[in-house]
């Protein structure tokens, strides 16, 4: 979305969320920040308008999302739900498998995201590839519902625009994305306290594995590799999940195209993460190995021993990333 | 500098810019993103002005810091003058000692700082120790002057304020450094180029450094220790300017409250970086030591060997910081 091209919310969508009276809310599985803040700042918004939501996501809140206000909303399970709802919001991705909800059944349904369009669904459908985030639509949603921007909604919208920007410096930060985040600021929300809770609460075993992994750091002409053994968590009491983002710190050295993690699952079957910069297609390389994923992050899983493992992947890099 | 508390630009400031021709704009040693970009700006600000403008610097411009438009104006010797330039501007620094130049004559002297005054130093002072950074200022400065914010003029105050604000997520990240930072972008700064640039241009030497650093870390409570020798400089091949933001990697702990780096400047001689969350004040720690800096940064000098130097900061942290 360019600057002051600011959007324009569906009138069909703000007579939907004014005329119905109970709403289930659901966002995609291995949920991310946009989700969650998204998902909560419209079901504190539309209970502040009598309305009754249930807000869903199939997999739990992580510990470091449990800073969001209304974390606790989150439903994982539909089989205690007393009642059929029968409006369904989708947010934050537009199809029911996204969701985990490919079973229920809804009268009305409606789609607000930000990520292209897979395939036809939903009665009401609002979607903006140009947004930066689902929560930048939402602000411009609850404000044209005359909701007023609580500090508690303030914060959910921060973090789902911090989230989907890389804390404002991926290039869909516009200055439309600032303006917005000031708002959210003079309503409440406090940029050092969401930050602190997004990339400051690391346990001291997951920095320890971090170094650890830095030290097995080998480049090969612009690729960068790092791994993790089993024993490297047991000496760090680390786990699998706090690797996420590991092979972004490689990634700051400047003549690096892509970073690789190996990460050991059993003895020589190996999980491999890529990243990668610019027009270097990962998603290809992934793909000679079965695996998958996005042009700019992508992975697959291999049996081999390390270092043919290491080599395999070398091999496959020059010949595929640049197509 | 609280949102919505626009910055007054002093009028005797604004007159002394108008009135005279030449000026010799002076920037702290060891630079940082705030005095490059502050002293870029100012520079192309006062040219558009027909003025005359020399920047100096004591010490070179890092090679990250060379995407910065105008970065060749810096001289760092004094040597080559053709002419005494009789007005000084003193920015990110409030003392000649500050900059190097304590030795230079001056018939008038302006200071643009948002650094506490040290000293009473300065014709005309403007010190507004609230704003995020200097670059928050100079803006104001250049509108004030009606001077337009060119995109070279944009680029170098947004990376100011980027560095200063830990790029929007320190504690003085406010709603108005948001829609500063918003203006900027519109004037043709682009967030994802100067962040790139900030971090992810890392030269190999740089990281490998890291990593050497990285290895070296001691917790004791919630103090993590780690430190730069001349040794590990050679091996790398890094140099001190590449330690800059070292001390935030320990700082993603979350029960780590003060990072310090310990820079071998000469056998037993070390330059001490702290770094702190929240309401620890780590300037009260430097002071101690006839050191100085904010409440979240500071730093000192100190003659020790490396255990003795660590054991003198850790016994000083506990009394003072929480203050």
């Amino acid at each position: 979305m360019r600057s002051k091209e600011k959007v324009k919310v569906p009138e069909n969508l703000l007579s939907f969320l004014k005329e119905k009276d109970t709403f289930f809310i659901a966002t995609h599985i291995n949920p991310d920040g946009d989700a969650f803040g998204s998902a909560l700042a419209l079901s504190m918004a539309l209970e502040t308008l009598g309305k009754h939501t249930v807000v869903y996501e199939r997999d739990s809140v992580p510990a470091f999302y449990r800073f969001l206000p209304g974390h606790e909303r989150f439903i994982n399970s539909i089989s205690n739900l007393k009642s059929q709802i029968s409006n369904l919001i989708l947010l934050d991705c537009n199809t029911p498998e996204r969701a985990g909800i490919e079973g229920m059944k809804f009268e009305y349904s409606a789609v607000i995201d930000h990520h292209k369009t897979e395939k036809d669904f939903g009665d009401i459908k609002w979607v903006e590839p140009d947004a930066a985030a689902t929560g930048l639509m939402l602000f411009y949603l609850i404000k044209a519902l005359g909701i007023p921007i609580t500090k508690e909604i303030a914060i959910n919208l921060y973090c789902a625009i911090a989230i989907d920007t890389g804390t404002f410096r991926y290039n869909n930060t516009t200055a439309e994305v600032l303006q917005v985040s000031a708002e959210l600021i003079e309503a409440g929300a406090s940029p050092a306290y969401i930050s602190h809770n997004l990339y400051e609460t690391w346990s001291r075993g997951r920095f320890a594995l971090l170094i650890a992994a830095l030290n097995t750091l080998e480049i090969r002409d612009d690729v960068a590799i790092i791994f993790v053994t089993q024993e490297m968590y047991q000496k760090t009491g680390a786990e699998p999940a706090d690797t996420e983002n590991f092979p972004n710190f490689p990634r700051m050295m400047k003549d690096i195209k892509v970073t690789a993690l190996f990460r050991e699952l059993d003895n020589n079957y190996w999980k491999v993460s890529l990243r990668s910069k610019g027009d270097m297609n990962v998603a290809k390389i992934a793909a000679l190995f079965d695996g998958g994923g996005h042009e700019n992050a992508a992975g697959y899983r291999i049996r081999a021993d390390l270092k043919s493992a290491q080599e395999t992947l070398l091999q496959a890099i020059p010949q595929k990333a640049t197509v």
